[in-house]
C-alpha cells in the first residue's frame, strides 16, 4: 500500500507537458500560458486623469484661485496645447493629462461661468493622475504557466497581445470497460446497469481543459479491449475505468500489457478508492481507474486532474485545497486517508452522513471533499478542515 | 447612494428566467437543469455483491464451513439458480446476488480446492451486498433547478437519463464605448488605449454558461451607438461598457433611453465601482457597467453574474462566497463596501498592497475579492474573512 502523495509522484512520473500552439485571445480563458506574453505598451500610455475635472498646475491649485479654462481633454482625444499659468483644460476620466498640468481639481470642487472656472473653498490634496505606465510598462510579462482567467484576459487585451502561446489540449480517450454496462438511453438487460463514469469523467475533462473523447463501451474479452485500445490512438492519456484491480475479470490489465503497456498496479492506502492501474502505451500515457461510480469520479478529481495539469503545463501538485469549519464532530479517522462527501456552505462544511462509495446520490449532492489524513484524531465541531471543491 | 443588496434586487427585477430546451446528457454539464429529471430505474438494479468473493447464506457462513460451489456470478451475467443449503456461487464486485443467498463472504476468507470452498477461521461480520434501491429508486428526482456538476451527469447518467430539459443559455452582447478603444492587435494612436473588459466579461460569461457576444467598438458618437444597439438585438442581456456615469461624454444613457430604455441610474455604495445603468429595453435587460476595467470586472462578478445565474433560473442570490484566514491586520474600512483584490493560499488570504481600481495586472494576480462590509471594524491577523473567488 502506498500513500496519496507517492501514487501521485508515480503518475506524475508517466506525463510531461504538451507541445505549445498559438491561439486568437478570445479564446485563451481557461489555457495554460506555455511562453511568457510581453506588455507591447506601457498602460496607462500616457499621464491619465483619475477623474472628471480640470487639469491646472498643482502649484496654482489653492482655494478661490481662478482659471480660463483653453480647452478640452477628452478619453480618446487629449489637448494639443501646454497648460501655462492661470490656464485650466477640462478634462475626464481616462483622458491624457495635458502638458504643463500636473493636477486635476475635480468637477465637484469647481465653479464655472463660461470660460472661466473658480476653485471652492476646500480642495482635496489628491493629483488624481495616473502615471504612465503605473499599471505595467512595455516588456511587462504574464510569466508562463499560469492558467488563464478571464481577469488575465483582460490583463493581456490591455497589453495589446493579440494571441497568445498556450499548451495543446491534453487529448483523452476514456474507455468504459465491462459486460454490465449499456448507454444511457438503451435498455438494459437484467443484469446489466448503465455506464455512467464515462459521461461523469468526460464533464470533467471539459472543465479541466482537456478533450475527451468516449469510446464505445468495451465487453469483457480481449477482443473487445484490443478493439478499445487501438481507437484509443492517437490520444495523450488513455483513460480506463472498471477491470483495474486484480480479479478473475479484470482482463484489462492484462490485454494493456499485451499491447505493450509497462504498467504497474498500485493499492492506494485511501478511500474511495481500489488499486489504480497506470503506465506508457507508445506514446500515451495509461490511468486505469476503479470501476465502482464513486471511486472513479473521486479517483478522477485526485489522479487523473493533477495528470492532465501536468499535461498542460502547470506544476506537479496535488488537487487544489480549500478551508472550511466543521459542523459538526466527527470520530477518530481511519488508517487510510479518507475522501468525505461533503456539503461546503459559508464557510462550513457537514460530511454527509453516508459515506458508502456505492451511493452516487450522495457523490452528486456533496460539493467538496473533506480529506481526513490517515490515522486523524478525532475533531470537534468548529475544527478547521482541508477539502477539495468538486 | 444604495447597498450592494440593494442594487442587486433591482437588476433581478429586471430578469427572468428563460425559456428550457432539450440537451443530451454529454452537453448538460454547466447548464442548469429547468425540469427535474426521473430515474428510470433502481440502482443497483437487484441486490449486489460488493467484494469478490463467494454468495452464500448467511445462517451457514460460520468458521470453518465447506460448501459446494455451483456456479458464478460476474458483473453482466448473473447466476440463474438458486443457492441452497451447503451451497456457494462464486461472485464478483457489481454482479447480481444469486436467489437464496443473503452473504457474500470475501475471498481473502476462503480457501478453495476443485469445486470445494472451506471458510477461514475468522470471518467479518458484513454482509457485503448493496440492496435493490439503495442509491436510488425509480422515480427518485434531480430537483431543477440546479446548476449540473460531472457528479450530477454521473448520477444522471446512471439513472438511464439520455437527455436533460435545461435553461438555453442566456445570450449577451457586450458593446464596449468609447472613441479611445482600438481591439487588441490594432495600433492605437497617441490617445488611445486597448479594449480589454470585453474580452475579460467575454470569457467571464463563458465560464457562467452564457452565450457572450462581443459587438464592434462603438465611438462617442450617437449613430455608433444606435448601430451598437441595433446589432444587440436579438439578445437576452445587453452589456455596456463605459459611459455609463453622467459625465459630459457619456451619451450611452442619452442613446439608450432614447431608443425606449426604462433606465436608471444606481450609485452603489461600494469600491471599487461607479454607477451603473440598468433598464429594459423591448425584450433584452440592460446593464451599463464602469468603463474602468478593474470596476469593470468586479462589477461583472458582483453584478452581471448573478443576473445571468437568474435568467438561466437559479435563484436570485449574490456572487457565492468562501471563508479564509487574514494573512494580515487590516485598519479600519472605509464607509463603501469594499471588494479588495487579494491572493487566497491554503486557507489563508492576503490583500494586495495595491487596491487602486486603475491596476488591471493586481487583479489579474488576485484570485479574490476579500470583501469588507461598510464601516468595517480593525481586523486582526487570523481574523477569518469572506470573499468572493474569482
Amino acid at each position: 500500500m502506498i500513500t496519496v502523495d507517492e501514487a501521485l509522484a508515480h503518475l506524475f512520473s508517466l506525463v510531461s507537458r504538451l507541445e505549445p500552439e498559438t491561439v486568437p485571445l478570445r479564446e485563451a480563458h481557461g489555457r495554460v500560458l506555455a511562453q511568457d506574453a510581453e506588455a507591447r505598451r506601457d498602460q496607462p500610455p500616457f499621464d491619465a486623469s483619475s477623474m472628471d475635472g480640470y487639469a491646472v498646475k498643482r502649484s496654482e491649485a489653492v482655494p478661490g484661485a481662478s482659471f480660463d479654462v483653453i480647452g478640452e481633454s477628452a478619453a480618446g482625444h487629449g489637448f494639443d496645447g501646454t497648460v501655462n499659468a492661470g490656464q485650466a483644460v477640462r478634462i475626464f476620466t481616462g483622458a491624457p493629462v495635458p502638458e504643463g498640468a500636473d493636477k486635476v481639481v475635480i468637477q465637484e470642487d469647481v465653479t464655472r461661468d463660461g470660460d472661466r472656472i473658480t476653485l471652492g473653498d476646500r480642495l482635496e490634496d489628491k493629483p488624481n493622475i495616473r502615471p504612465r505606465g503605473d499599471d505595467f510598462r512595455i516588456g511587462d510579462r504574464v510569466e508562463a504557466p499560469r492558467l488563464l482567467s478571464p481577469e488575465d484576459v483582460a490583463l493581456l487585451a490591455s497589453m495589446n497581445v493579440a494571441e497568445v502561446t498556450v499548451t495543446r489540449k491534453p487529448k483523452v480517450a476514456l474507455i468504459a470497460t465491462g459486460d454490465e454496462l449499456v448507454m444511457p438511453g438503451e435498455d438494459p438487460g437484467p443484469d446489466q446497469i448503465i455506464a455512467s463514469n464515462s459521461f461523469g469523467l468526460c464533464a470533467l475533462l471539459d472543465t479541466l481543459g482537456a478533450e475527451p473523447r468516449m469510446l464505445p463501451i468495451a465487453g469483457d474479452t480481449r477482443e473487445a479491449l484490443e478493439t478499445a485500445f487501438d481507437l484509443a490512438k492517437g490520444a495523450d492519456l488513455v483513460v480506463t475505468i472498471g477491470g483495474a484491480s486484480v480479479g478473475d475479470h479484470d482482463l484489462v490489465g492484462a490485454v494493456a500489457g499485451d499491447l505493450g503497456m509497462d504498467r504497474a498496479f498500485y493499492k492506494v492506502k485511501m478511500r474511495p478508492g481500489k488499486p489504480l492501474m497506470a503506465g506508457r502505451m507508445g506514446d500515451a500515457a495509461m490511468l486505469g481507474l476503479p470501476g465502482n461510480p464513486v471511486s472513479a469520479m473521486v479517483c478522477g478529481h485526485i489522479f487523473m486532474a493533477p495528470m492532465i495539469r501536468v499535461m498542460q503545463g502547470l506544476p506537479a501538485m496535488p488537487a487544489p485545497r480549500l478551508s472550511a469549519k466543521l459542523a459538526t464532530a466527527m470520530p477518530p479517522g481511519s488508517p487510510r486517508e479518507h475522501y468525505m462527501r461533503a456539503q461546503v456552505e459559508d464557510g462550513t462544511i457537514l460530511p454527509e452522513r453516508s459515506q458508502d462509495s456505492g451511493m452516487l446520490s450522495v457523490l452528486a449532492r456533496a460539493n467538496a471533499l473533506l480529506i481526513r489524513p490517515a490515522d486523524d484524531a478525532p475533531r470537534a465541531q468548529g475544527d478547521w478542515v482541508d477539502y477539495v471543491p468538486i
